[in-house]
């Protein structure tokens, strides 16, 4: 099934930590040659014995491969790698897959962009396991050119890829975007479950209603909130705010009730009620949108 | 298809505002003999002409059947109805689909029960323009046996009617508890709409995106949240609560950056903390529920 190394491009990989190990594995699955460093260089040897070749400093490690694929902690990380690299960089292609925020990615593409470097950012939406799966998904964002050159390459991590364009920042973006709804979510649900095991239901009990219910009506308007915020326009259509209001004072005082934490109510109560008061009674739960996109401090 | 009114058991509706007037119509149409009765009268008018019976005072609708819906806008206007039925409702069912706090249903129960009335407890989880369709859900709490007895006649206003067991409490706070869920569902992708047109995205975009998270990210967790609550333990397995508050900071750097509201980032931040300094920084996200379940103050 893999082609023979010579068949594949050479790749580094830059950080060995959970996230960067399965990186390098999937390139060393997929036939690529790969080099490696991680500040800890012990944390190469399982690579090294599955065919990576460990190099000694940054530099070295940078002058192996066109592609070098960097996966460190955090910003921070990135920014003492690209220095330490020095001039080892100039003309090559770095694909940062660090976590970070939009602003970040911005100044690393910067940093390599003084430095002679071509820069693409990346946003991983998966698990270490998942890396080298169809199912794993990595946003990209920089130059087309370079990004489709190495889309086959890349290829190897990731089965969905998905290009966002040039803009470095968008990966981030959609990485938090994701995140954020992700956590919302499961701590809606979470906090949903506080609220019913306090009334003595089991979870397993509320759950198929749960399921139910967001198949059959949450979900369904997800589609309406997207299409309302683009055109900037929320009509109630029969489930006006101002009734949705007055519903989340139940659950307020449901959860005041059973002693649940009651903030992320409390949060929703405030913000429908700042809707309200900036003329949204009668439009949908989708006004929020106007809220949250530009609070009042 | 309909019986013929003979067949079908009388019904009252007290209460005709938009809710109530789907559900008088929908018995109407199911050929049940249909008394109605609201504050302002003319609200009946409609129902009449489609052949309700317009009772000219609460005791009168309450002596015209068995069974007597009400679906008024709060507890206190379901209080002022039983106490302006004196002892015309004695020996009858009432079935209270008023939206209310598990405690309200109770002490609506309760009063009920000081007056010699059956009584049933329900939450519509649905909008007027579902009820009578087999969309609909309504749940249910109360007595099992007189539950199941009015179970066909209850029929004609949702097709699916749940039954969640004596507890006259449970309707609601399976209420409070999927709207809660929805709600913050829906504020979670709000506010990650925000963030992205706040990086120059349209909403219709990043949807497709959103949407695919959901399946394959987000929804698959669920259950194994729910599994995690009843179990109260909810081990990382490699996507540890610590690593999750680190990209919660992202997030809310990202929403700083670009003026979005950040107080729902800063609250999963918050409570995750509060979750780690308990001791779940190894666990999964679901171990946010010992917070919310029991919070410090
Ligand atoms: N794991 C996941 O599920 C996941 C999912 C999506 C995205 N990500 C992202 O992938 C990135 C790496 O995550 P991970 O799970 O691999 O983290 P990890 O296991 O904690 O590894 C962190 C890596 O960063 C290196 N590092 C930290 N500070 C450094 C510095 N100042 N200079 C050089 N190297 C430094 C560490 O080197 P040492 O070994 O020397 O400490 C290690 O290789 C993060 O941005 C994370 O958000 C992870
Ligand atoms: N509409 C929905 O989408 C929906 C969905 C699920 C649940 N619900 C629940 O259904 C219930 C009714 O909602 P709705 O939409 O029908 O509300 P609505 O259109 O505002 O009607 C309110 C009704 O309550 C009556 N009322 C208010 N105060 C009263 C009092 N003190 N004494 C007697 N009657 C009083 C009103 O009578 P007047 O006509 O004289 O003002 C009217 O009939 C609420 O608990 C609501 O939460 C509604």
């Amino acid at each position: 099934m893999h082609a023979t190394s010579e068949q594949r491009a050479p790749v580094t990989v830059i950080g060995l930590g959970s996230m960067g190990t399965a990186l390098a594995r999937a390139f060393l699955r997929a036939g690529h040659p790969t080099t490696v460093w991680n500040r800890t260089p012990e944390k190469a040897d399982g690579l090294v014995a599955e065919g990576a070749v460990r190099a000694a400093t940054v530099a070295e490690a940078a002058s192996a491969a066109e592609l070098i694929v960097i996966c460190v902690l955090d910003h921070r990380a990135v920014r003492a790698i690209l220095d330490a690299a020095g001039d080892a960089l100039a003309g090559r292609v770095v694909v940062n897959l660090t976590s970070s925020t939009p602003e970040e990615a911005r100044q690393a593409a910067a940093r390599a962009a003084e430095r002679g470097v071509r820069y693409l950012d990346g946003a991983i939406m998966a698990v270490p396991t998942m890396i080298g799966s169809e199912r794993a998904l990595i946003f990209y964002g920089g130059p087309e050119e370079v990004y489709r050159r190495l889309e086959p390459t890349l290829a190897a991590v990731a089965g969905a890829g998905a290009y966002l364009g040039e803009d470095v920042g968008r990966p981030s973006l959609f990485d938090v975007a994701l995140l954020g709804l992700m956590w919302t979510t499961w701590a809606g649900f979470i906090h949903a479950l506080a609220l019913v095991t306090g009334g003595k239901v089991e979870a397993a009990e509320f759950l198929p209603h749960a399921r139910t219910w967001f198949d059959h009506v949450i979900a369904p308007e997800v589609p309406r909130i997207a299409e309302q915020v683009d055109r900037r326009r929320h009509p109630g259509d029969g489930s006006a705010l101002a009734m949705q209001a007055a519903a989340i004072d139940h659950l307020v005082e449901a959860g005041r009730a059973l002693k649940v934490d009651t903030e992320l109510p409390e949060y929703l109560q405030d913000r429908a009620r700042q809707a309200i008061e900036r003329g949204h009674a009668d439009d949908s739960f989708a006004s929020l949108f106007e809220v949250l996109s530009a609070p009042t401090d």
